[in-house]
């Protein structure tokens, strides 16, 4: 693909300067950038790096560009225009329709017509498959699934029964989704009793799930993703659990079971969410937050502490073990410093 | 299936009150449910939905009986018996015996008359498969491992080589047993030398295993995990790791290299272990924190800190970072005290 | 396979003392160990079972072969002379070069000549394989991804497209390299757009990475994995990232997107690496640490708070959340009481 400087504003809906002809063939970091290559800054941490980029052009807000003599495109959102960008400059390649021969589709599987089914995927009984789905090579399809338009799995996927998948989701590598939620009652003999997991999952549109992930069937009716939530790797999603509408979940979080998230939330990287809780519309967890109550109201939260050197950490977590003692301690000595100071007092009046 | 509560009651010892003729056809939980359901109550935080739910039939402790006024099976433990009705409405289904012909079976593996080998599974040299066996689509079965009758693994499970899997174990998709533990020596170049991981991984009977969970092999011996036990999904099981009878382990959680868990225990999500460690029966770990020490007695344990408000947190984690001075000062500070008050008070005599 | 004492002595270079004829035929730990067996101490922690254990020879440091009457191979790092004579015990099979006749190759892939490709392995366009390569059942190579000489790909192992695997890198099962990154930006509507990631993963030469690891493509150009880093299961490696030389990461580690770990770095089991971060060369992390800013010089760093019981735990976890609160208060107590001293020692004067 190539552009023009001019061209590429007009086609994201932004300003530039500087000359409108710039043929510009690549996307690159500022770092990497070469002639020929458009970059961009959205973190003014790597500003610095203006200096010395070798990039045709770059894409700045408009205080930033001020400061910049070469070619930019001015955008009030430099981070979603390079996005838009990168989109231009890679065009969702045309899959012809195509169903690889060794795939294994039980008869009583619907598939579309427009559909690309890759090496050795295995569709069972009852699957509903509709346009413009792409399976990749590996998935298994499990019973009564059903996967609607345009949606994309990528190869090593793996539906359990009756899992309903939305449209355009993005599925990646080794994503399981529906296994057996984590239901047992203690028996008085101190075994553990399976309670069968007869609900399923159920994914909305526009979602996308990270390699690795889980998300477990309900235990009855079902665990819910709704519209436009974004998983990342390996998150673990309990049974009956259900993710609101465009919240974000970033590698390694765990949500135990029937936890419900609202809409809009944004939860950091290795964050765990006890069971049985309620978190709010637009709350943002920092990451690696450990959740045991519900969060009622919109705001930030965190827990967990941070890296020190070694050694004075030794000394301070050791003292955090007698931290309820050493308060005591403080308000012992405050009660006696007051009872002094009245004595003095009435014994100065 | 259709019971009525009459049947019911009778097929789960329990007692029941109410129309005993009512028919049942389904199981959903309070909110759920409609005329012909069946529900329950077994966390009294859900009670409340117990006045406006549209069960024809709840499961209920003989207390909540009492104030219920509809039909209910009374309990002495009401989420057993819900996991017991859960199973007599999902009787399972005969699987006829069949090997897919996709499958790949070395000549020199034997497998028993009875088993069901779905599509594209592999299975390697002098593996021992027994009756009653399930493998889902895609499992690949490492060289001499075997597996006991009546197990089931899920779709894409991967078993390395001398693998031994008992009776009535369910192993979920994307399941790793038996890769290489990480094992190496650091050389003097400051490159690490790999230890062949030579052992193997032993599984004992009525085990389930979550998606998505990795246990390694043994570097000499084997990593054991003991009856009953049940793992969740996307944990990880050192080498030469031993995990007694019924000890529960739920998603996320981590148990280093060698480290022996006792029977009985209750490990919480997201709970890390470190390695070379005794874990003794009985010990239940809440979620998230992390061991570091043997647990030598029976008893709840417990790290962490919980969540609160990002503007708060930030000050008290800050203050964690001088906690050990802080300590100090408070006890330099009672200690200045004491003097000024035995001083006084000698002052005073 | 079978040594004498004075052969293994000979092939380790180590020295040894007692029965140079000693015949060896097994491996086993100090425990496990029965006549015909070599076993080894390296952990002193380990040093009391020397006592009663049946091995023939044990591999020992000087200082305690002079302690131990019985046969010993002396070595200066008893750790890695174990690790080498399980080599020796164990050499790695010739595996006759076979291409099984399921897998499906695209026909514009480079296969090698004595490559070792199993059942249901999937070969898309362009991919290059060298020699001495094995890869496992069920594994999917994406897209021109290139797999370098007398690398091992364990069973159900994805590529991505363009990922570049380097020479003798062993790669353990469920294993995602090239997955899309974690990347969208927050339009006006509050959903989130994708950024489309169009950079790759390259690995380079003596890698190991655990079952289960994911590691995801860049965003732009490409997120390295250098020689000789030693990955454990279940990590979680962003987009972008660069981990250097000989660092090893053992299992559920996380480093988001764009962080740079230096060389010879050991981070610990179940460490969180926020992104956009640098970690020094040689610096060491504990297990379960949270990395929240970069960590610019060699040394040991920590975070976290152990297990203690749990009643202690909830008061002194109680007590960090008024931790600011109360070093507030002992700052105005010791301010009050120096005051006091103060007016004290001037009434005094």
């Amino acid at each position: 693909m190539k552009f023009t400087l001019s061209t590429l504003a007009e086609l994201t809906h932004t300003e530039f300067k500087g000359d409108e002809k710039t043929a510009l063939t690549n996307i690159a970091t500022l770092e990497d950038a070469r002639a020929g290559d458009i970059s961009f800054v959205s973190n003014p941490k790597y500003k610095r790096q203006l200096q010395s980029t070798q990039a045709s052009v770059v894409i700045l807000s408009a205080q930033l560009a001020e400061q910049y003599a070469g070619n930019a495109l001015i955008s009030k959102d430099p981070y979603l225009t390079f996005a838009k960008v990168v989109r231009l400059f890679n065009p969702s390649k045309k899959q012809l329709a195509s169903i690889h021969p060794t795939t294994v589709i039980d008869e009583t599987a619907t598939i579309a017509k427009h559909v690309n089914i890759a090496a050795n995927v295995v569709i069972e009984k009852g699957v509903n498959i509709q346009e413009g789905v792409q399976i990749g090579a590996g998935c298994v399809i499990g019973e009564n699934s059903s996967i609607d338009q345009n949606t994309r799995l990528n190869a090593n996927v793996t539906l359990y029964s009756d899992s309903q998948i939305g449209k355009n989701v993005i599925i990646h590598s080794g994503v399981v989704i529906g296994a057996d939620g984590f239901g047992f009652v203690l028996q008085d003999d101190k075994s553990w009793y399976k309670i069968l997991q007869i609900g399923n999952v159920v994914i909305g549109d526009d979602v996308e799930i990270g390699a690795n992930t889980t998300i477990d069937r309900a235990a009855l009716g079902s665990t819910k993703i709704a519209n436009g939530v974004k998983i990342d790797n390996q998150v673990i999603i309990g049974h009956n659990v259900q993710i609101n509408e465009d919240t974000i979940m970033p590698g390694g979080s765990l949500v135990a079971g029937s936890t419900r998230i609202g809409k809009r939330c944004q939860i950091g990287g290795g964050v765990a969410i006890a069971g049985h809780l309620e978190i709010a519309d637009d709350v943002m967890i920092t990451g690696r937050s450990m959740v045991t109550n519900s969060l009622k109201s919109a705001g930030v939260y965190s827990s967990g502490i941070t890296t020190e050197e070694n050694s004075k950490w030794r000394r301070n977590a050791a003292r955090f073990r007698s931290l309820d003692k050493m308060a005591k301690q403080l308000n012992q000595l405050e009660k006696s410093f007051i009872k002094t100071q009245e004595k003095e007092n009435t014994n100065g009046e």
